[in-house]
């Protein structure tokens, strides 16, 4: 293998991790948007998130045509092989994020933007800004190979799923109070269902970042608490 | 190349086309476990579900163990790297189904089972056998390599978001009409969304089986149902 080969190896590998660079800047981008909608009562930011997700779909489609042709080409081993594949994880994630955040922005312009003022909202839009650290945190561990940063992450991730419990108990009370907010509500759980997934996409990324850095899988069986514990049979 | 490592190498192509299989297999008999849970009111089918999830991650780390190995060692190119990949997605939609079907359960098992055999879940239970039928229907599709059954699946989901969306309205006149019935509700529209989403993620192998048999992309944008159009601006 030539020096020039190495080299032109090399700067696939690196347009391939910038391809990821811009993709998750986009996914921070559009759920940054869909929250300061919310909190701006703007109904013009919810419809751009709307419209820019399809620019982060193609770039999915790029990272995953740049992947098949390093793979088919270079014949990436060992740590290359991880990048590689990671990348193509990671952009799946992104993308899922992205449709996350236009779900979020969809559900909401189906209501007059003065209802998104209501105090309903607003554990939402902070736990939104929590995901969006997620997001930023462990886009930065990836691309810094920050190993602590990744695992900070992930370990945070229990605390988006606290407050998602807490947020799903008070949508609740808000029904239980005033039927007439039910439709909103009801929207506003699958809203923040969307960004406690989003939390969950930031710590797969997570995942795929240390197992970058380390070669090895990060243990199982994270504690988690999502879903109000199960009933003990009897 | 010899004529024993093709034969290896195929065998190779074949274990991990088998694993596929298997993992399908168990996503589906996890589906129509929790839906004969409901309809039984049976709560050890629940658990049984819960505990069954995590051999389907197994396998699916198997699957993914398999793919950086063949990828590795046998630099796959052209329809057998479109075949390597695509196991490597369809392992990540199987895990995704299990996820779901695992996470519906998790949310029956909070309730008395006698609140299952509520009029609220029949609808729930019809949309899943539905969701049921295309993962079987998708399944066979891939490994028999047949495109008309997979743009059969392609197409069906459609029917999947409609039956979602009157549920979804369904569901919320049981909240408005009796506020005791909003916590279980709120946790059936959780259910019917798993369902929804499984169906989508049937979509998703469809769409990767079509790949692999045509070596080209099903047509983008597919006509989508889950959400309520958004309001035009002005």
């Amino acid at each position: 293998m030539t020096a020039h080969t190495v080299t032109a190896y090399d700067q696939e590998l690196k347009a391939l991790e910038n391809a990821i660079a811009r993709m998750g800047g986009l996914a921070e981008q559009q759920l940054r948007l869909v929250l300061s909608a919310v909190t701006e009562a703007d109904p013009e930011k919810a419809i751009k998130v709307i419209a820019g997700d399809q620019v982060i779909d193609a770039v999915q489609r790029e990272v995953e045509e740049m992947t098949v042709q390093l793979i088919a080409r270079r014949q990436p081993v060992a740590v290359d092989l991880r990048v590689v594949l990671g990348a193509l994880r990671i952009a799946s994630d992104l993308e899922r994020i992205g449709d996350l955040a236009k779900s979020t922005a969809k559900r909401l312009a189906q209501f007059d933007e003065k209802a998104w003022l209501s105090p309903m909202t607003r554990s939402l839009t902070a736990i939104g800004d929590l995901a969006a650290l997620q997001l930023k945190t462990v886009l930065d561990a990836y691309s810094q190979r920050n190993l602590d940063q990744a695992l900070l992450v992930w370990n945070r991730d229990e605390e988006i799923d606290r407050q998602y419990n807490a947020l799903f108990r008070e949508l609740l009370t808000y029904m239980m109070e005033d039927p007439r907010t039910i439709t909103f509500s009801a929207h506003l759980l699958f809203c923040a269902k969307n960004i406690e997934r989003i939390g969950d996409h930031c710590t797969n990324i997570a995942e795929i970042a240390a197992y970058i850095i380390t070669g090895e899988p990060l243990v199982e069986n994270r504690p988690r608490a999502d879903i109000a514990p199960v009933p003990s049979e009897g």
